[in-house]
């Protein structure tokens, strides 16, 4: 084997999206693709949102995939992008990904397509992942008990999702007690929420209650941690927060999500507990030409058998491939370097390849 | 274009240096240099100050525009230079450092070049930034009410400067409220603090009622961000820690300066926030030839549009040329890599360094 | 002198470890060594303990020690190791790590080498550090009172010690009040203590009393700092959290241990204070392949006069040898690329090397 088999291998190799949203549905204006480009502002950009790390990558890779030259200017890529719709760029950037199995969160409400409508367009499988704040408010809105109504809301939507996702980041962050409360705390607090209307849930009892009952249900637990718009305290998303939670739950697995500028933190959790998984999804596509280094610093504690590759894309379908053409580059740098210098073999980098790409994922949701 | 366009486009571009201070104006000893090279420490310091990144990026840099060799030893570099006088090393480093705007904070009460005696040792326009926490101590020495003294002396300082100063990060930092406190806060407050005297400001009230004048006064607000010496909390000046108040900003526009060891949450906050800017002075003479690393952690979230040069040169006037050929050199070994990969374009590249080496700067300041 | 020059000193050069432990005495089975690759988890891991940076490195540095190919498959360097006892696996890995002198912490009851021991298989010589949690758990075993039993044993235990080292981070973290208690506080605190059994010591005010006794003593107080077992609330680990205490500790030499992911505050510390020192020991073993970007990042604001080397090891034989192999690599990768980019002298290269290696930790404790 050469350096090339490695090259190779990892252009090649099949992923497992393990946390993304739909693609747009619906055609829109720039303004609308040049926010969807910036994850943490909540207003309307100023300037260009091409002038990014994300932006040059969608030229310098999204381009060449519909025709265009390499780094083909802003404007040159926008209209070309607006002459066509976005389902036509859904089946040219899904399938470009070389993605077996989208790994579906749902809880965006947003014109995005469905798990099917994923599946159909990117010709692979989807799966769902329930967002625990979703049902949360989908039993706020259910008339009697609320633990019964979550349960049962839980049960019946996870009976055919392959895992679970908190949003806890954004409604105050991972500081404080997460233990589970009593019977008696939910229901007063639950009645509370219900008389405030029963929207947006960002009571901590309710939320504690969420993630305990996710336990409990034992399929994967996705978590929010880090990068993420400004309505989060970026602070309070640091997953070593999350210590006294992990230190008491038990052996449902737990997957760290983005994780920016936390993953050296997330991968010593993952080596702390044999049930914590992370994943650099989102902050790859953010950092463009930046993300080895950011893959770089993912391999540092983290088991090998403990790490996951996602696109988080939502939106634009060129994130849905930029993802994966990133973490290609990315994951061919910094291991291809570590075979360079004779401190890994090859057999053992493309070993490491497959299991972020496919084999971890396929184990942990059974996909 | 070749890459050597780059190159000599990194060599050539005129700089505005936008947070910087006065070099020396008087002759002193070896203790001085040494300890100038010494950020964080307040104490004399024990062993050589030249036994660190910035003493070496010194020998290596500054010694070459003496007529000495680079690396040359320390002591033949301390001999050399004390037989020239500060005026003489002002004349030969300020120019050399290819800046056509110094923007100088005034607020250090030291034996420095004044803003008329910068711009015409350097060559140079010189422009004033006003250090609040000054004019409250302005204020507080003038009869009557503080409020409207305050804002007496910040008009008349500001109508001839470019911006203004915070340095909340030495006096408590940034955790806790800074909101804008009543009239009555602040007169109770200041009734308070004249009463002890009135010297080095450390009342949240005032600290916080300069802040919020400086938004409403509109020129561009800087804060001292992180790394600086030990009379701050470190942990305090995380910048995150300002989300609260730059949610209530509005549209003044809020400079992060230094940032290390948080330019990667400062770079979120300028992806997040439509008025927010980092730069990256001071870290990047103190890092020395780890500065490349740093540089290319600032260019991972923050948009380019939003990314300014300073140097933070205080005292010799080396500093003031060596950040300017750190950062030339930093930026090129980092835009080189991504130009080298194929992942930004040169054309590109060349585009974001006109950015940050003036074209912010020129834009935010008006210079 | 030519790059050769550079490498040929790393290789040769003679190391002070100046913090490690003993290595195993005793035959132990794959589940035992599995899990001594993993520092974090406290419970048995799942999985291989060889998917890891560390368990890579093992393969890459170790195997080849032993006679096995690079890269020696998992099963296969088991076989090998398991068929030497834990005497003769010393007797070859401790004599190729290349280190003069050991300064063995021997606060952690386990069945290893005592500092006799540890002298005699490797052919070099050993030196204590006190663990001062240990005094403490003597002190309370000692009749009568219990702050002059403490100064009683430490003088006793410290003649012969080259320093004291203090796991408070594993007792609570540095976060809150690190004063000096009263004589009052103590004989209230000890009280408490013993009538509890006097064990595991986690009462802040005899932790304090512990540290004031070592500033005292004058001999290096080394800190656990960041990375450690799942036991320690990592973010309660900053080092930065003990700004107040070095503002007050004096003279005392404090050695910043293992550091990761807190490096570059540690270096920071290290410019803040006359008195600071780091150390990435732990954290390069555990990095493995990516050990050259954590000790990079160690060498940014720290003096180099305040950088020390160490292994941490601990259990197996293998790690007091990989420690070296690593920090060789590593120190080599960092340090070659700033001569070959002219930005340090390889003279000066090679001086920073015989610093970190040995003149530092040699000046500090008198070895």
């Amino acid at each position: 084997m050469t350096s090339d088999a490695l090259a190779q291998h990892i252009g090649e190799v099949t992923l497992i999206d393990q946390h993304v949203h739909g693609c747009w549905s619906a055609a829109g204006d720039l303004r609308r693709f040049e926010n969807a480009l910036n994850e943490a502002n909540t207003e309307p950009i100023v300037g260009s949102g091409f002038d990014s790390q994300l932006g040059f990558a969608v030229r310098a890779h999204c381009g060449p995939v519909l025709g265009l030259p390499k780094h083909v200017d802003p404007q040159s890529y926008w209209e070309h992008r607006s002459r066509l719709s976005e389902t036509e760029l859904a089946r040219t950037f899904l399938p470009a990904a070389g993605v077996s199995d989208w790994l579906v969160d749902t809880g965006i409400a947003a014109d995005t397509a469905s798990l099917a409508r994923m599946a159909e367009l990117s010709g692979g499988r989807a799966h769902e992942v329930v967002r625990l704040e979703e049902v949360a408010e989908q039993a706020a809105r259910t008339p009697g008990d609320y633990a019964a109504a979550f349960d049962d809301i839980l049960q019946r939507r996870a009976a055919s999702a392959v895992g679970t996702k908190s949003i806890l980041a954004y409604r105050g962050g991972f500081e404080g007690d997460l233990s589970e409360p009593s019977a008696g705390q939910v229901a007063e607090a639950a009645g509370r929420w219900r008389d405030d209307g029963g929207i947006r849930l960002r009571d901590r009892v309710l939320l504690r209650f969420g993630l305990h009952r996710a336990l409990r249900l034992g399929k994967p637990l996705q978590f929010h941690v880090g990068l993420g718009d400004r309505d989060c305290d970026l602070h309070k998303t640091n997953p070593l927060l999350l210590l006294d939670f992990l230190r008491r739950s038990g052996d449902t697995p737990i997957v760290l999500l983005h994780c920016y500028p936390y993953e050296r933190e997330a991968g010593y959790l993952a080596q702390a507990f044999n049930n914590v998984y992370v994943d650099g999804g989102l902050s790859v596509n953010q950092l463009g030409a930046r993300a080895p280094a950011f893959v770089a610093r993912l391999l540092e504690l983290a088991p090998f058998g403990k790490i996951l590759y996602s696109s988080d894309g939502f939106g634009p379908a060129e994130l849905h491939f930029l993802g994966a053409a990133l973490w290609r580059k990315a994951i061919h740098r910094v291991l291809g370097d570590f075979v360079a210098d004779d401190d890994w073999s090859e057999r053992d980098a493309i070993r490491v390849v497959d299991l972020i790409a496919h084999d971890n994922a396929a184990g942990l949701y059974g996909v």
